[in-house]
């Protein structure tokens, strides 16, 4: 039973895209990396329209179960911010077309997720991309590291979902409630089948005493 | 001769949709206008997908030259500008996938071309609105009335750029290269065929002297 998880950092200039496969125990394996990108020099619609092409390749032949988006926030860089919120709205609707779940995260949750600290720079990032994935070398631009980051941000925070379920089930597991809490913003609703099958065998696996969360 | 252009105010929660068809001697109808909506509490992947349907639904009935939108801003409201910026990128990819030309326009471009006054407020816009496609009334909410002005502005500028290239060949015309200078954000490469065959014939009768400039 594993999660497939497309991870996207959107932009016009680099646009990051990574598969993820995750099983029940945490264990993330990689499926395919890689950047689409356009130059400044083209117009904004055949911008918008080579990352649209991309993501509709990805999802045909990955069929992932969920889309995972970086949660764009305007406080950033503002002369790149509404190219990155641009394409985010192209990808984003690409897998709404198809019915597949969207998560949105954001830089911080994706920080803590994979190295425990929400502050961590690139470099520590992209390194426990490298880890967890059990890769040679680092995948370049940092884009496409950001993407698998968020990939394998998006199982393992689904997988705290299943255990908040359980937990409200039995009150006395006060750390699954507390994962419950910070897990609010995947709410169960927008799970699929999949990935409801898949947090219940991540759920099984933790009570067995498998599953402990990579800090 | 006609250009059609479907104008786009790109929005979440209200996001408006006005087609015209402008005639060689400036002479703008309207053909449809509407806006689409979508609830704030529904995920962001339902509100872009609505907005995605909406423009494709559009796009199929009208079969517009041109699709007109607004050039976003980030110096706009923070806490709706990002969603503002997904949805415009939904809609020109939307476009930018028919081979459908898109032109972006400041709101000052719009206020300009419609009323004169770059500084206009959103009743001016709308009265004159009115008064170019001899309505009986505004057509409302505002975002309807600002998707018409969008969609007149773009035929009226590119109109211009026509002026401008029959200027650079004629150099004594002066009143047509200071309009030519105004128009440069329409690249005349960004011009589709329908688009130079009505840039040509509103040049003619411009100067058989039509085509006064509404003001």
């Amino acid at each position: 039973m594993t999660l497939r998880v497309l991870g996207v950092d959107p932009g016009l200039t680099r646009c990051g895209l990574g598969v993820v496969d995750v099983a029940a125990n945490r264990r993330a394996t990689l499926v395919e990396v890689g950047v689409v990108g356009t130059a400044a020099s083209e117009s904004l619609d055949a911008r918008l329209l080579a990352i649209d092409a991309a993501v509709e390749q990805w999802l045909d032949r990955h069929q992932p179960d969920v889309l995972a988006v970086e949660r764009v926030f305007s406080q950033l860089n503002v002369s790149t911010v509404m190219g990155t919120a641009q394409a985010s709205g192209v990808v984003i609707a690409a897998a709404a077309r198809r019915g597949i779940a969207v998560a949105l995260h954001t830089p911080t949750e994706v920080k803590a997720a994979v190295t425990g600290n929400g502050q961590a720079d690139k470099g520590s990032v992209a390194r426990m991309v490298v880890r967890i994935l059990r890769l040679s070398e680092a995948p370049t631009p940092a884009d496409a590291a950001d993407a698998l980051a968020l990939a394998i941000t998006h199982a393992w925070r689904s997988g705290l979902s299943a255990a908040a379920a359980s937990a409200a089930a039995s009150p006395s597991r006060s750390g699954a409630a507390a994962a419950a809490r910070s897990s609010q913003r995947v709410p169960s609703g927008a799970l699929t089948a999949a990935q409801l099958l898949w947090v219940q065998a991540e759920a099984s696996a933790r009570q067995a005493g498998h599953g402990r969360r990579h800090r």
